[in-house]
């Protein structure tokens, strides 16, 4: 492992995330919210001297290849910008302690969206966007903005190693033979989704910035609102257009991609798409039938379980109801649902659909195998076979994921909290939702967890977001002290 | 698929049920109980005309050979036991409807131990007996029982399927080359563990029924208690006995037969039985600084916790103190040691602990193989290559495993308890543990929930037990409709 390389490679994303940060420094200064600007200006100028600094100290490294220092660049990238982006909200003083800070930014740039500050409304403009923007940013991946943008001076290989590690899925999909190509396209299907999305809730007379954050956080199906209820008192319109939003971007970007093409049957066939269009049709319609008894109108019903469904199943993790009051069984659609989550290469979080799909095949095929004991079955997708490959890399994913989850939540259950809330707070941040069950519900925030809760679940966030893989790459010994 | 074959082989399981069943009826005679007495003659009675009839239709029937019959017979066996040891409960009027009896009886089969009886000491002493008593045989199997005493008139090929399917654990191991003899020497050996059990009982002033029934429960790892507080209000020699031989009755089987041989090194080398005992010893010293403070002395803390993790562990349920009172991190480890189980080729349940062991070696490999991509990697265990097909077959149990619980604990949320009583039903129930969490602790019981969650949990006990696939297989369509 070739520290100069990486520390060159970390330097050009610190200054991606100091470019970032301008919007939101103009923002400060725009509504004239000094001790805004003073946080901004003051964590921009360190940045820019750190990468400045770093850049200098490693510019003699030669390229970066192989799968290892791919999964070993974008862990600590996260983690990097992570440490830095979290300043800005401890030196305009509205977050006292660093540890909320992190938490909040961690989950800011993991898609996550659990908060511990409860008046988000009294927050700084400039920190509500920044807070919005890390969602977005996060939502795509900001290595894979980097590919997009920049010539990184490093090899074809090492590209490929680095989406494949920070893009959500257990195979990446080259759209186009080149994967800097694929990266741009995939970002300018996201730019032009988002600018939908914030026109859309602009003609529901929605504040500029207020639907900017909200486009922001839908997009990379986030979860940070900019009101304290989320989004339980803005009109039915906005709360409809962000239920469609939000499903739409838990759909593999590929897709969208296919579409534009025109290819409309393969993507009617795609079996991922179904499963997830099948199964939110199915859940919204379980809830309705669980639900109908708390709200006034079949309509006002069907909203809240849509909304709902989309919210949770995307792991965006808006609310437009407090679903903790609702029914045992409602809670756990929404508790099966933070597992599945949404597909694979879409901004969206947990298992993912796809691995789901997987799973069950792989025990068909298991069954299957005990009845014909002698034949030599494979497992198919999309009407292909399945490399023997990557159905070792989901069982092993899915390993990972359990053996996560089961400490996740014996760690945060050292605070004495309820088992529901612990499991939902574990799986919340670590499938990236936000909001949970109990006392992290929809109405709650994560603050009154410790501070080694809170890390933990940093933690678990950078995991679920980049899919455990390169933070297990990280840590594992043998990453550091072998060739 | 030969139903003549199945039905002889079934009336053999039907005729030793019933054999099976005569004790109780000679303890009813003695106690001079009229109604168990009339209640198990009766069900004697029809058990041997089924068993004849049976018999008689298909005597003319080939062998028996092949996975997929293995499987099968199993799953049917364990159901027609369950559905016929149920009787006696109904005909002595002492579990009025019949779903609550299957759900006794099914739940003493699978050694869960999970009860719908709350006065359990107003039983009929053979009532009493015959509950206790198929925690017993169940626990180590009533087709293991079949193939030590019987020549079934099989082929060696289908014994082994049996084994396969009947026997916990991802691969199960030939003692000596004969699967007959392996049989019996599992049987020996179980028979002399439980005799010096109940004479460690009996010597500490327990009644000779309660010794036995205890006995029976320890054995099986079942937790069917002689008394309405289980071991709560028994001396702590009674406690600490059932302590160390519920621990013993969790390890895997071969262990004594090594012992027997003086093979000490290769037993102290097992890695399961390592990971067994250290996960034990850590489990205890972590609850003894949980629970420090609700006991008043030392003694009784560790005494407390060491029964629990036995207990839990085991899957056996046995309790002597409401663990529900305790604080989360202590139920967090509980729950914990309930889905981890005890070792394979025990009678206990759970996912065992090898199955553990093997997820954490594949997800060591796919870290070692993202950083060396061009090697072949194999997985070792006990210092032998794992053959690919086991941790496959791994892999789809674990998935099973999940889809299972996911869908049972959905199921059981219809009912409307809280979600930590419903995962942990689903849990205790799976896992053929017994007590639960909340509304299902150890000092409640199962009789508040529905009956489509009584035969939901019928269903995952059963699964639980014969470790998923022969349900899985008997329920699908394949198995009827291919030649």
């Amino acid at each position: 492992m070739n520290i100069k390389m990486m520390g060159r490679f970390i330097a050009q994303i610190i200054a991606i995330e100091a470019a970032f940060m301008i919007p939101a420094l103009f923002i400060s200064l725009g509504y004239g919210e000094w001790p805004g600007v003073k946080a901004f200006g003051i964590t921009i100028g360190i940045m820019i001297l750190l990468a400045a600094g770093m850049f200098l100290l490693c510019r003699k490294a030669g390229r970066l290849f192989g799968a290892r220092e791919g999964f070993v660049c974008v862990a600590l990238s996260w983690i990097v910008m992570s440490l830095l982006g979290a300043l800005p909200l401890v030196l305009c003083g509205q977050v006292p302690r660093y540890i909320d800070a992190l938490f909040e930014i961690v989950s800011g740039f993991t898609t996550t969206g659990a908060s511990v500050i409860a008046d988000v409304e009294g927050l700084y403009r400039g920190i509500l966007y920044w807070r919005s923007f890390t969602h977005w940013v996060g939502g795509m991946g900001v290595l894979v903005f980097l590919l997009a943008v920049l010539p990184t001076g490093n090899g074809a290989g090492f590209t490929m190693h680095l989406l494949r590690a920070e893009s959500p899925g257990p195979d990446v999909g080259k759209l186009v033979p080149k994967m800097r190509q694929t990266a741009l396209i995939l970002y300018c299907i996201y730019i032009v989704l988002t600018i939908i999305n914030f026109i859309f809730l602009l003609s529901g007379k929605m504040h500029w910035l207020h639907a900017l954050c909200t486009a922001f956080g839908t997009a990379g199906t986030g979860g940070f609102g900019t009101l304290n209820t989320s989004l339980a008192e803005v009109s039915p319109y906005i709360q409809n257009v962000t239920t469609v939003f939000m499903f739409l971007f838990g759909i593999n970007f590929s897709c969208f991609y296919l579409l534009l093409l025109g290819k409309l049957r393969s993507i009617l066939k795609d079996e991922e798409l179904r499963l997830y269009v099948c199964l939110a049709i199915a859940c919204v319609v379980s809830l309705v039938l669980a639900i109908r008894p708390l709200y006034g109108t079949l309509e006002e019903t069907i909203r809240h379980a849509a909304f709902q469904v989309s919210s949770i199943m995307t792991t965006t993790g808006f609310s437009t109801t407090d679903f903790d009051l609702w029914p045992s069984f409602a809670k756990g659609i929404l508790l099966l649902l933070m597992v599945v989550g949404a597909c694979a290469g879409s901004t969206g979080g947990g298992l993912k659909c796809i691995r789901v799909l997987l799973l069950f095949k792989v025990l068909g095929r298991n069954i299957r195998q005990i009845l014909n004991p002698r034949n030599v079955l494979v497992v198919r997708s999309n009407g292909k076979v399945v490399d023997e490959k990557v159905l070792s890399n989901t069982n092993a994913y899915f390993a990972a994921y359990m053996i996560i989850l089961v400490l996740g939540t014996l760690i945060l259950s050292l605070d004495g909290f309820s088992v529901e809330t612990n499991l939902s707070a574990a799986l919340a941040t670590f499938n990236n939702i936000g909001p949970g069950l109990g006392a992290v519900g929809p109405t709650c925030n994560f603050a009154a967890y410790s501070d080694l809760s809170k890390v933990t679940m940093c933690l678990m966030m950078l995991a679920g977001r980049l899919e455990i893989f390169p933070l297990l790459v990280l840590f594992s010994r043998s990453t550091w002290t072998r060739k």
